[in-house]
């Protein structure tokens, strides 16, 4: 037994007991005759004394060696502080140290253990062991566990069944990039990493098995923007004889368990119900599927009132979109040109940004006042929701473009002007997505979802003329402007999944030669399920009022997708390559 | 909403309630004016009747055309059941159907889907998804979920956290061959996937987590064997400022948990501990590390009272040892010969095997009645615990071949005189393990558990001079003859680890480049730790009182590593591979 208690437990009650503390020493202050030592380990920090009056001598010298993040046992008596600190829940004791065993040295860290470091990122990933002492960062991962926790009790409770489906699965190039495992006992043939559990879980739907989970790893081989990995978490679910509606209940039922046990609270913006929206109203009102609905600055459209003027601009655009950003008549117009600045950047790509000051005496001061007059301006204000005091700023061109900038200008705007709070919860249901998105680059429609949505009934037929126009019975969870959840109802008879395959630009040959197991199984009494998955790191990190997931991910990979602390990928055997098969072939 | 109820919860209590259902035909019975479907689901069976006097003419009809495995939907009316069935929840009652609806169809399935199949296991796994709908494999499946929640529920309670460790890590080539992954970013390099998380459980103990946990698949890409998989599931755990009995007393309580949670018993052997047995003990007793102790048949040495007679093959061997078969002289001269030849069979190879019969009248009957007197014979019986009525069985040779070959008779005979019983659990630690295994192959030693295991104290010097003779705190949890569990506490410093490498044969630049990320960070403070992994199929399929793993595993793989369901490994497409930097190369 290294220790009696640890080192956030004691207390004023505990005072004259003997205890053996063990862990890592923060800090020490030596003053001569009296040496302090911090002693940290997961539960907080105690304070120890050595003290020449009532140490021995020997004890006092060992401790007036020890250095940071020493790893120490020490027997001693709890007694009451002279000072007490009352930020610390240990700060009414002290412990009058009479054993001093090292158990451990520590070379001086390569940067500080404290909750603010002086490390940079990269030195915090090479020597994350040492990054995840810190307070912040262990807090984040046991947060994560109760999370998950959370999670698990409640669908258990609900009848959910934890089933685990393989990692060793087969490689489909319908989607992202597959990760693959050469098998060596089957020569030139290989596994692939699951993107998503999806065709396992349908399989445990067709087998009767009724309401699934898993929290489970999946696996993308993409090129990594900022802030995603290619190992992360879903909480995957799905069940059997139900409707959207039912799995909208189901979930929502999940989260709002969520938001109480970890966070204490009752969504701002729900009653009974979580809000819903078409993607289609989405698009419209905030030019964007995962709308941040915790500030309004909703989208107006003032196509009907700012169209068929002298502005040349405008009248060329298929799109006039404007917000009104509340208060914004205080921006200076270095501020305002900093923000034409920001829309102009490649990664905005706007021409510009028309806008309009709301006076505090209900005139309105426009860059565009050669081409309108007050009264236009008035029928804006109104479109918009401008009240006195905003500023509307006004976008325009193609619909989408025009759609997706001025929801990148609302999001940082709120950002700005600070309307995006950390501790406040707006959950959103976004629902009837398209089937089938148009990909520019293969030219060709692809599943928005995945092939297995099913279309809305009674629109299959629409897929032969009007395939952008087919709805699904597709759905996502949105949370302060991030999708933590997405699902559909999926096709569950082989004649449709087959007619899907087939749009989708599959030849009946390759449909089953990838997914005739699904395909067979549904000629089985396939009963009629959907389901939904959740990202559990962008979950967490949001529950946890904070948006890089990477802060609670235990040994996370950097964004050429490598473990710098562990330093892999690594090259590998010859022998091993031959076991397996290969050989590795470079070109430039 | 495809149902109010579920099949497994309408009783008399609900009689004349409106109801609507939902599920697949189990079975149908057609008497012209009257038919009765048993609709299943995961939760149970409800019978509907259809009936001319009482249903629509077009309903009945419909019925008559269900087959076995449609999915069907009902609205109806709970009635009383004219014959009741006591061995149905649901037997009470019936289901007057007023309109029937088809989900889905359903072609004849390959094999029956009854708590006893006529399908082969080929078949069954082709068409798990079938398979997965009768209830003994269902009935498994949500019994390994619960299992799995006992685990996590107690562990929380404990103070463990969950942490999830990276599936992409760095290739080791010590111990089992890895599955690896080529890394596309990084050109001829690769990713391999955990034969366990041990390094970064380490790596959290360092990092302050002081008590991790984790339910995580691991991989081994090895030959098969029966009853193996090349992906598993472990319970990882470690904990810091531990000495072996903290280790030992948390995993008993886990243990000890599951048995009562999950079985609802007490282990039969078990005051208020379980009983330990050092390896060296278990070897002499059982000639076996992971013995069944819920019979007796102990081992008896039998050197020093049969030796040093005129009987060469005994005087010869290094080990004369036996066990008392209880009851085993009712075996006939055949089955005695049977016996024999069992255990001459390769896979055992004996050269045969002596016996003694243990007469009702006191007196012996043996094999070597030539060279031994009954006074001799009574020492034995003595010695090996046997008494009137018993058979005791004696082999002879080289000291580990010969209790190798005597532990698989004395469990064999168990098995066969049925004193393995499924509802009886009695768990053992084996502990003291040595810290090294001599290995034939490659003609040095290996770690026996893991390179990471620390010696006993005082013990490393011995290294240099009798290495075999080291032993380690290493420990196994053994359960009804299966070991379940098995760790040890670690080194933590680096020098000890350093030296560790050496003995096992790497070079320092090997040690380096494989494991210097855990040696550096040996050198920042690590605390004291050690840890335990558990095999959860083996424990789940131990707790459901059967032995083969794959029937707790939903999507298992064959023994040539294949799943036959989805047809997995396969080829890849040639732009896969050129992406990944590779070519195929299959030599002959």
């Amino acid at each position: 037994m290294y220790r009696t208690h640890n080192n956030g437990q004691l207390r004023a009650v505990d005072i004259n007991k003997e205890v053996t503390l063990a862990g890592w020493v923060q800090k020490t202050r030596d003053k001569g005759f009296m040496v302090w030592v911090d002693l940290r380990d997961r539960y907080g920090i105690t304070q120890l004394i050595f003290d020449e009056e009532r140490t021995s001598k020997e004890v006092i010298e060992k401790a007036t060696k020890l250095g940071r993040e020493f790893v120490i046992q020490v027997k001693g008596t709890v007694i009451e502080r002279v000072s007490k600190n009352p930020n610390m829940p240990t700060g009414d004791i002290e412990i009058l140290v009479s054993e001093l065993n090292i158990l451990n040295e520590s070379l001086t860290p390569p940067f500080t253990i404290e909750d603010e470091t002086d490390g940079g990122e990269d030195l915090r990933m090479k020597y994350r062991y040492l990054d995840i002492r810190r307070k912040p960062v262990r807090e984040n991962l046991i947060f994560r566990s109760k999370v998950a926790m959370a999670v698990r009790n409640y669908l258990s409770k609900e009848g959910f069944i934890e089933v685990e489906t393989p990692y060793l699965i087969k490689s489909t190039p319908e989607g992202a990039r597959d990760f693959v495992v050469p098998s060596r006992m089957n020569a030139g043939q290989f596994y692939a990493l699951p993107q998503s559990p999806q065709t396992f879980k349908q399989l445990l739907m067709v087998g009767g098995l009724d309401k699934y989970f898993q929290i489970v790893k999946c696996f993308r081989d993409e090129d990594l923007r900022a802030d995603r990995q290619p190992e992360f978490t879903q909480i995957d679910c799905e069940m059997a004889f139900v409707e959207q509606e039912d799995i909208l209940n189901a979930f929502e039922g999940l989260t709002k368990h969520l938001l109480k046990e970890i966070n204490g609270i009752v969504p701002s913006n729900s009653g009974s119900k979580f809000p819903r929206m078409t993607y289609d109203e989405a698009m419209e009102k905030y030019g964007n599927d995962k709308p941040d609905i915790r500030f309004g600055m909703e989208f107006g459209e003032l196509n009907a009132v700012a169209q068929n003027k002298d502005f040349g601009i405008f009248n060329q655009a298929e799109l006039v979109v404007g917000i009104a950003v509340p208060g914004g008549n205080a921006f200076t117009r270095k501020e305002i040109d900093n923000l034409i600045d920001w829309l102009k950047r490649p990664q905005i790509d706007a021409l510009g940004m028309v806008y309009v000051r709301c006076n505090e005496d209900g005139t309105y001061k426009s860059s565009v006042d050669k081409f309108y007059d007050q009264e236009d301006f008035a029928k804006w204000a109104e479109i918009t929701g401008a009240k006195t005091g905003d500023l509307i700023c006004v976008l325009s061109g193609a619909k989408n473009k025009a759609r997706t900038q001025l929801s990148a200008l609302r999001m940082h705007l709120a950002e700005q002007l600070g309307l995006r709070k950390n501790d406040e919860f707006a959950p959103l249901w976004v629902i009837d997505f398209p089937l089938l998105e148009w990909d520019e680059e293969t030219n060709r429609y692809h599943a928005m979802h995945h092939p297995f949505t099913s279309p809305k009934p009674g629109q299959l037929e629409l897929l032969a003329t009007n395939p952008g126009e087919v709805k699904a019975n597709a759905y996502d969870l949105v949370l302060n402007g991030n999708e933590i959840g997405g699902g559909s109802i999926r096709i569950h008879d082989k004649k449709t999944q087959a007619l899907m395959f087939d749009y989708l630009g599959f030849t009946p040959e390759e449909a089953k030669a990838q997914f005739g197991f699904l395909m067979d199984a549904f000629q089985y009494g396939a009963p009629p399920h959907g389901g939904i998955a959740f990202g559990l790191d962008r979950l967490v990190a949001i529950l946890g009022g904070q948006e890089t997931i990477r802060d609670f991910i235990a040994f996370p990979k950097n964004n050429s997708g490598r473990d710098v602390m562990i330093d892999a990928p690594a090259p590998i055997d010859m022998k091993q390559l031959d076991e397996l098969h290969l050989k590795v072939e470079i070109k430039k």
